[in-house]
């Protein structure tokens, strides 16, 4: 901890807040300034009780009080400087391969999603995503299928090989989703819902961790510490767009994101263009952006009839122009490495 | 709805949209303005599928669209034109009498909690506040005490007749902590964790939502809906800061709330500012405004020892400033027409 | 300046570090820390060149460089403990004194600005307000009547005995802009337009300057340091809304700007609640909140025809309005100790 | 304009509206909804009198007025449906060929300015960046060399025949830096300072205007409006990161800028990662991304020796970082389909 005092502190004031510290169970080192003097505490932060509230004992003296440990451990590339890969059945998510998690916001039918799962396979995608329970910000939207979506994305998995990822927001939905699905989702709205988290992480299946509309990094690291921290190593993080002062899209993708990540952590990143752009026309260019600045997969919506859409019609691809844009991303792919 | 067209659209354009419109169930209804046509699609938006799809099955015809109908109809001063009020045991809040809350984060042991209590109500506060269960940042930060928590909270109701108010954070804990508090606390990380609003709701206690840190107004009404739509009607609306790009705060408390869900709703709003501020040195201003602004209540951290909280030590205020503070705000309680 | 540098640095790289530096200047002191080593730098950082491209050269080494002093000086509570007040005519702003700043947000004709200008000065405001040039989003957009409404200002100071407040927006108009008016404003757009903020200081007519819409507390106040630093002493900080993801209203305002600015600065604090709040609707809750959080005086928008006003129409209140709102005023401003 | 008007509205309520709407030359059309009327009303919305005037008039009747033309004329794609060119000299930016801008941060001496010159040149770039006139948050900063920096950029294109841009600050200097500049750069700070826009799109020189920091892209495209309101077709928008919550990076870069300034208007984009990284660490990815997402040049921040650097040290990358970038973009460039 870094202690930094107001200026013109009497010495009886320096002494009381040296003392201060050692009672904490720091080792206080005085530097003195030109203006100000600095304490530096040394001990452990994250073992030790916090000197933040030197800052509220001692408001005539204390300037600012700043921790020098990061918060963060497991998810740190401190603690793991090579890159972790994730297990999904058959395939393997951080590695040279790209990998693209393709399918409708809602599962709505079995000739929906069997359909979709279908195309979205023959243009190139590894995973079938498809809501099963959403959170909706209106009581009055359509609420999910439920287990009748689970069940059906499960058929469309053995019909076409495809993994399945679908969204968990529930405590008690857990056994039921970890038995169907193959990566659990956790969204943008319960990022911090720190019970949720904790019981995905104990399933043991690989955590696919939205990023909070308004999350710092940090928090977002920190979330993803509470799965490693309840011993699931199987993470992903995943951009969908912050909340910003822009109204023109609904929420801005911070694909810096993807570098930064990649920095502080050793886990894949995941975009979600869909989400984050709000408007299909919008989706094609930033799936090129993610690719080439590292993202290691996509998560894309598409559905057969967007117009028919049940939830976020807008946002959603149709089947041709997904083709397509798989086409497009192939040269791109490779020129960002990956295959 | 309103649809509005791009410019140079063809009559057969024009056709295709209206086909669709009244496919839909609308009656459209076109204007041909200056530079572009105008369609108003009349019918229940609340009952009939949304027309917002249209701008992604014709991007090059429709330019947007627009409801006209408010989304949340429960909370809705329309629909309720006088002030609701809560009932907490002997109290009401949201009438003449200003209330207080007042107490620490966290619950730490029955010396702490009931120290506080009796202060608090020394000086005024109706309501005790103390965490039992703690949603936080890192997974290695202290979690509270949970039923041990609730018990201490129980006592300390006992001994002081002060009513208690207290956070949900988990589905699995609501039998549990309904059965000890008054008032069910809903936390700004968990502020559209649905499934947990349907829970609380269901209890029928009196339910303390706060604002997500990057709410909208209008997704904190319609989350207020979720409780409603649940037939609980004992909502009160708490803000507690907002993220925005400011540091010098944690985050900015949002004092215009007050006006304008007096506006949108009938039903009463607190303000927590210890959250707001994250600086007990603010904490007293933020007091003031908030209720010359209109505000129904105030929840206030307070701790004997704010250095020695066991969370959020530099937002907590001492049982001694707490005492100047409700001196302080009494003439400007009195000059806000309340008691 | 405080250097945190990563884990597991080798003596050798210590040693690079350390020597550069003292060849900056700076005399290091080392903190053999738990996790990491910490470096104070002592030396003068205003003058000294900065250790924050240390991050840059040195990028596998050092985590973080952390300034230590504050960056503005002269505007700074530090500089100067009581409070500074600021002489316009025969007033003094920032004293015991509350004062009300009203007027059309553009001036528009004789009648239309005289009309304003008793009915504001019966209610009870001591200065008037009023735009000549107009800063509009738009080019298209009506752009003020530039000398013939400085001459109206000057006028209807001279039948009314109000001091003037206008807005300067172009270097090229600062002789004309400050032959007539008491005080210049400089607006939320050109709240970094630094050689603006040097010309006006150079007239040394006293200075409103507003925050900038999404400008830090720091910044603000490294704004108002342009202006001391070119001395004139004669600053006040005006508040008038941040941009936030809030669309509810056009720029929350953000009245913890009060507290905080008294804090850090010795200067007065106006609040302007019509740019803030968008709506003249929500004009008065916020009026009383700013006088109750300690405000110096409070910036209005009013205009004898709302309907009619040639900007920003939507956000100013009536004459009738503006008197009622100032007798409502009255019991909250002796509640804050004020007159 | 669509009005639309509160539940409940009496016939002579509605009359009232009627009869504003016609007096101020539109002409009303009624639609009758299930919940509320809503009125559209017809007439040119640039040249006559903004309704929205009637939220303020008759609160208690109109609920919302939404314009229905875009504020925009001459930057919008509409007006122009082909990409529109800018002439740099010999070059053509905006066609096929990709270009990159590079140079410091602060021109500082002959000698720092001609070696990253030539190196620039060297690696690929073809226009030369570098800031005689400083725009710095705190008036102790350096401040620019001013006259003597523009020399030596004019004498740096003469020895390696790359295009110059330098940053427009002050209306004082326009003659002096359209004398030496080949682009005049519009920084974030004035990116509504529309007394310079207009003085900087007379000297009839192309205009590179940077995206202020919390600006919306129709404020953005606005300002872009007074350039060619001001006949000045030489228009290149330039995204440089917007503030945000995060904290991470100094200002998070919405590359999602490029594909909406590419569908709203016809002008070329340009990115500017330094600024918005603040780190050159960060710079890499994110100039991949921009290539891939649409842009058309870039604007990169290259000093000879970082470490020394008078200004924004950070941000800048070395000569051996950028010809390293130049290779890595090389395979991006050409998938994106361009030269």
């Amino acid at each position: 901890m870094i202690i930094v005092l107001k200026p013109n502190i009497s010495r009886k004031q320096e002494r009381a807040i040296l003392q201060e510290i050692r009672r904490r169970g720091y080792k206080p080192h005085v530097m003195r300034g030109v203006a100000r003097i600095v304490i530096g505490a040394i001990g452990d932060e994250l073992t030790h009780q916090s000197l933040e509230t030197l800052l509220t004992v001692f408001p005539q003296i204390v300037e600012s009080v700043t921790p020098v440990q990061r918060r963060y451990k497991l998810v740190s590339r401190e603690a793991h400087p090579q890159n972790s890969t994730v297990k999904i059945r058959d395939h393997i998510l951080g590695g040279k391969k790209f990998h693209v998690m393709a399918g409708p916001c809602s599962v709505e039918s079995e000739k929906q999603l069997l359909k979709t799962a279908e195309a979205v396979k023959a243009a190139g995608a590894t995973i079938l995503r498809g809501g099963a329970f959403k959170p909706r910000t209106s009581p009055y939207e359509f609420q999910g299928l439920g287990l009748k979506g689970l069940k059906l994305l499960a058929k469309a998995r053995k019909e076409t090989g495809l993994s399945i990822i679908t969204e968990l927001l529930s405590e008690s939905h857990v056994d039921m989703v970890s038995d169907y699905t193959d990566i659990i989702q956790i969204g943008a709205r319960n990022s911090q819902n720190f019970q949720l988290l904790i019981a995905a992480a104990k399933t043991g299946k690989p955590i696919l961790l939205k990023r909070g509309l308004s999350m710092k990094i940090e928090e977002w690291l920190l979330a993803g510490e509470y799965v490693l921290a309840h011993e699931n190593p199987n993470l992903m993080f995943c951009e969908r767009g912050i909340r910003t002062f822009e109204t023109y899209t609904r929420n801005p993708l911070d694909l810096s994101a993807i570098p930064i990540i990649k920095k502080e952590s050793h886990f894949p990143v995941v975009i979600d263009p869909s989400q984050g752009a709000g408007r299909a026309d919008l989706v094609r260019a930033m799936c090129k952006g993610a690719v080439a600045m590292g993202a290691d997969a996509l998560l894309i919506e598409v559905h057969p009839n967007p117009a028919e859409a049940w939830s976020d019609g807008t946002q959603q691809v149709s089947l041709e122009v997904f083709a397509e844009l798989m086409r497009e991303l192939r040269p791109i792919i490779l020129a960002a490495g990956r295959e």
